[in-house]
């Protein structure tokens, strides 16, 4: 009787053991998965933001030749 | 000696299982933080992209005011 | 004789008097009307360089906004 | 007596045609000066002009650039 009520016992421990584990292999694979999701998330905001770096210096350029198109405008209207 | 042996498997068995269960409840106390940041990232790009569109309506008005101030320009090119 | 003569240079003398006076009228006519001209062309000048000069402005006004535009888009790309 | 005094008249008349043909020649120059002075200004307002048709079609320049700037800001927001 006690070696049956053991070996029952021991039976449930291995199935919770086992439910536990599946469980913890199901987390890693969510948890690795969404590090990667994190991880592109991060190269793409990266991408991102070198691209509006690109489009502010375009930008600058833009502004840099209004600046002076204005200063010819200055002189021709200075000069006439 | 068959009783020791059972209540050394049960023993082995329930340590076993604590520490799964304890690296259970760090799993998922990490990947629930993961999934916070996860959201937060998505708010916060939310709020860029609106921040970006407020800025491509601004410019938007700038270039239409330029195009205004050329098509002053250009009449009064030729209106002299 | 002599005074037949005489008669003839004194009238000679009158009638070209007279034409060198016209041709002074006319002149001075001509001289008057282009002064004019050219007062009105100096006052649509000034007129059109100061109409240039109120353009100058707005397109000192709309660099400064494009200016300020950008400052907004780098302070934004620096925060995100 | 009479052939002293159209004598006399004959040099005033002679001094007023010398007169009126200096003041003539005077006109004369100052008219030629003048219209020198206007063909000038017309051909300086020309060249203005056509200096203001070279600045306005680098504003345009300016202004197209500009839109592709915000088309490219305008892409980048919506693949974002």
């Amino acid at each position: 009787e006690d070696a049956s009520e053991f070996q029952q016992q021991k039976e449930s421990l291995t199935q919770k053991l086992q439910a536990t584990e599946e469980r913890n292999q199901n987390l890693e694979a969510r948890l690795s998965a969404l590090e990667q999701t994190v991880e592109n998330t991060q190269l793409e905001r990266e991408t991102f933001r070198s691209h509006l770096r690109s489009l502010l210096e375009l930008l600058d350029g833009k502004i840099f030749e209004l600046s002076e198109l204005r200063d010819t405008l200055a002189k021709l209207i200075e000069s006439s």
